[in-house]
């Protein structure tokens, strides 16, 4: 018997010993490392750099081109293109909520929110930049930004990648989206859920999606597997698998390049799900309703029938939450004298 | 003696006979066509379509891409970059303020924001949409849009092309920047220009600027030549001209193939004009001071020292107003049954 196999088995025998499902709320506020507290000018800061263009080489490509915050935080394509119409292999996750994510990209490479703000900048087939260096020396030749890094950080040269990066996990700390239907149920409110969606709660856990899926963020941060890397497949051979092309990515084995963890993935938080088709890593597939079906008979080996389906999607549906208004900022000025494109 | 050089003599005579400057601040509103009135939920969902990548083949250039609404409504490229990196010959003018051109795009091919805004969507190299057609059949994908169009609208299949450039002309009547230095200081505030500001105000208006930028928005849309295409270099020969390549591109005569066309252009305005580096119609001038020259020399004959050159530049930084304030929009879902890129 394969591991993988043997994995999938013990995941459903810990699914039948059936875990009652912690059902909670999502909190109103993100905690911040010691290193890097959360003030509003890092904030208004941090927004300025996630939504400019000019932090990539062609000046056309910014952090939200691919986590758009005015829609569900990614930008509903298979995968993430960058300058030039390049594109990778992962479809880019949502930024909602990405503050309680315990690891950050797909595989996991990244410990902490200020550490993937690092990543796409300089990544060939995102943002472009030569190095983090050349992303400074871009920012220090903006002198608006100069005058705003003072002010945020102090010191003789405030612009570092370092600070950079602070100021753009910052604004991603305040990206949450609480008072969902769903929350308002678990908080009381028995009727901001309808019946199908109170249904397909249930359905959600009897299924066992909570094993994976739990905790205020539906992203495994929580409970007895908290923090793990999940097989995908874990019950191998589906026709799913070969239609969808799941397996040929092995996710974080990339990362750690041990064999247990071939083909294993961060849990993605389900908060939002119903706004960042299309779906999983590779984004391959394009609705709702397939995701489910295809996630319970890749993890749980369970066919789920069209009524059941439903239900669990309406209840998914429930995790749309409220959107923080955001006022637009103002970029500071290029202004001529610097660098061109 | 060639037209084009007959063309500047006679425009030189003009400068010469001295016109008394005009000076008018911009108004606080732009004027609406009588078949799109502007209305407050008419601008919202302009803003959205604005704002939304959707609107482009890959999903990810929006209008917003080149005419960055958070900075000077423009890229701060040479030439704007559309899906795959793909370019054209010109630089993306700014947005801000456009409701006040006589014709829009740089060579004069729409005569109206609702005519322009059809264009760069179904632009090969901007948006990349096959046809409207396409745009129309994607946004009736999306069942927010239909909702919103519907309210606006009405009438049992609102999503048109005409009703999608009817709302985002709408909203870009909004994006005017009044209250500049200059503004306040032709209102009677003669403080709000700084000396060397007032200097330069008046070496614009005494070497002739003010001949072609003139009106409100500085965009020759009053006085003698109001409307009019300036021919550009129209004193022929120069080292610019040579260095900076700005004759092949014939401008206006590709819309109308008249000679007298060849290398005309529509007067840009000059609000804001410190926040959109680089320069002219094809971006080879990354900064203000050596745009100031250029234009002093390729269209009055004229060689500025520095001294002068930084009085304008000056005068011209008094230019950049207001920027009213915006709330970030959410943009309807793709809902993930639908399409996808």
């Amino acid at each position: 018997m394969k591991p993988s196999r043997l994995f999938a088995l013990s995941l459903l025998a810990f699914v039948q010993s059936a875990v009652a499902a912690d059902w909670q709320p999502l909190p109103g506020k993100a905690p911040a490392p010691k290193d890097n507290p959360t003030t509003a000018a890092k904030v208004a800061l941090g927004q300025k750099l996630f939504l400019d263009p000019r932090l990539s080489a062609t000046g056309t490509v910014s952090c939200n081109s691919c986590h758009n915050v005015m829609a569900g935080g990614d930008d509903n394509r298979p995968v993430a293109m960058g300058i030039h119409g390049k594109t990778g292999g992962r479809s880019a996750p949502t930024v909602w909520n990405s503050a309680f994510n315990a690891t950050q990209f797909w595989d996991g490479r990244a410990a902490t929110l200020e550490d993937q703000a690092k990543g796409p900048v300089v990544a060939d087939v995102e943002m472009g930049m030569g190095s983090l260096d050349d992303v400074v020396a871009r920012l220090r030749q903006i002198p608006g930004y100069e005058a705003e890094f003072k002010k945020v950080f102090g010191g003789s040269q405030p612009i570092t990648a370092d600070n950079m990066a602070k100021a753009i996990a910052a604004y991603e700390r305040t990206l949450i989206t609480p008072d969902s239907p769903y929350d308002r149920y678990v908080k009381g409110d028995k009727k901001a859920l309808s019946t199908q969606q109170q249904r397909g709660m249930q359905k959600f856990a009897d299924a066992g999606c909570v094993a994976c899926h739990s905790g205020p963020t539906f992203n495994g941060q929580s409970g007895a597997s908290a923090g793990a890397f999940m097989k995908f497949p874990a019950v191998p051979g589906s026709d799913y698998e070969a239609k969808y092309g799941f397996s040929s990515d092995l996710g974080h084995y990339n990362v750690t390049k041990r064999d247990e963890d071939k083909n294993t993935w961060k849990v993605p938080t389900l908060r939002n799900v119903a706004l960042t088709a299309p779906y999983f890593h590779n984004g391959a597939v394009v609705n709702l309703d397939e995701a489910v079906k295809v996630m319970a008979k890749t993890q749980l080996g369970m066919t789920l029938d069209d009524a059941d389906t439903k239900d669990i999607v309406a209840f998914l549906e429930s995790l749309t939450g409220k959107f923080p208004s955001q006022q637009m900022p103002r970029l500071p000025a290029t202004e001529g004298k610097t660098f061109t494109y």
